[in-house]
């Protein structure tokens, strides 16, 4: 917990018409809350960048049940990674196809790396990396 | 289940040295799996791009579970697009701070739309949108 | 032309402090000119994923200038779009790889498709298309 | 110069008429070349991950020539850089917008630090870096 600052921006009346059209559109209830936003959203760029810092995120994988060995394979290879692997969701999309979310927690790298690991496992159809923040420095 | 075709391509030496070097540290056990995929990587850049199309994916949200009325309001738009929203894994990653991680469904511009919504919640620290294919034309 | 307001937006400190930190290194000489730039990026994120705006851009092209035909194709490909590419410049790389940059004018989704011409060209190594704002609404 | 190999690749029939006519909407003569096209991306991608490649690419900047002191300014800083940039083209997009796109050569992590700068400077609007290969090693 830490205190509250209150700054100012000037900016030109056109461009901040533009912007509260933009944030309404996409249900902000102020201005500040928008900022702060466009703010946090920034320094998360900055920490994937880096690579360095610990991040949270989500690895989704797509593939059909019906691929022998496949489950086993992903199983075990979460099971390598348990440190990293917080928690895995699984969604049945149809007949054959399956959506399993794993969510994931370390440094910006290393879940590149595991994440390109699963991917490439044979049967996996599609897979998707998506980091975020800790939420630790973005008080 | 469809059949299987095989096709040739023809491709310098180093070129394909350097891919096959790539996809080694990937993991991939054999080149048509590594080129499988990139086939099926562009044509869900496709589907997203078009955003007509119905797809699956995540929203990651971080947020401190201090915040008044925000896991109310959070609970509240979950259900108003309880046909979107398939299931939710929720992570406590600290003291304060939480990840809640939503499958969804539908079409990418309207995933999108929700999305927005979501993220632009105050307490919402930082919010990610992660889309992939529904594997339905990913045979 | 359009007259400046001000507005003011609260923020915790903690958050404050590595903002300023993120917008030290980068070089900006004060707050209002990083918020500013947030706020000009987001509302060219979203003319991007319209589509139907008109933007402007470049599109980066990679190649040897010994494959037959190439550049010809190339010439020939340019003048039938040449109401949308503004203006190419080229650049000598090494003995056999040239960097072709065009500037081109148009709305997001006619970029995208002619991007996807030229970066299909036999020959072309590597091509990227990135786009911005023609600064009209971003006074 | 090198050899040509030439590999098969096993894929589902319905995979591959899907991408035969992804390829077919691009422009591709044939499914080698957008085979290799999708394997040179790949390298691409994995080189601006690593950040210590050498790589080219632009720096698109657009700004409005009423700013005083910008222009002098941007010149002043392309001097500083001018190992780093090669070339730079301008273009006049109405009265009051400019569009000027560096062309630049560096490793991927020195070419965002300069960008960050550039784009930085108050009175430049937008500005977008994209980076592609320098060719040699997509031969």
């Amino acid at each position: 917990m830490t205190g509250l600052t209150r700054f100012g921006v000037s900016i030109p009346d056109s461009l901040l018409g533009d912007f509260d059209r933009l944030i309404g559109r996409k249900g902000y209830q102020n201005r500040s809350e928008a900022i702060r936003d466009l703010i946090r959203d920034s320094l998360v760029t900055e920490e994937r960048r880096e690579g360095k810092r610990e991040m949270v995120g989500t690895i989704a994988l797509v593939y059909s049940h019906h691929t022998r060995e496949l489950s086993r394979m992903l199983t075990k290879m979460q099971h390598d990674h348990f440190q990293t692997i917080l928690s895995t969701l699984h969604i049945h999309l149809d007949e054959h196809n399956c959506l399993e979310v794993l969510v994931i927690k370390g440094k910006g790298e290393e879940l590149q790396k595991i994440s390109d690991r699963l991917i490439g496992i044979r049967g996996v159809k599609h897979g998707k990396l998506s980091l975020t923040s800790t939420g630790k420095n973005l008080s």
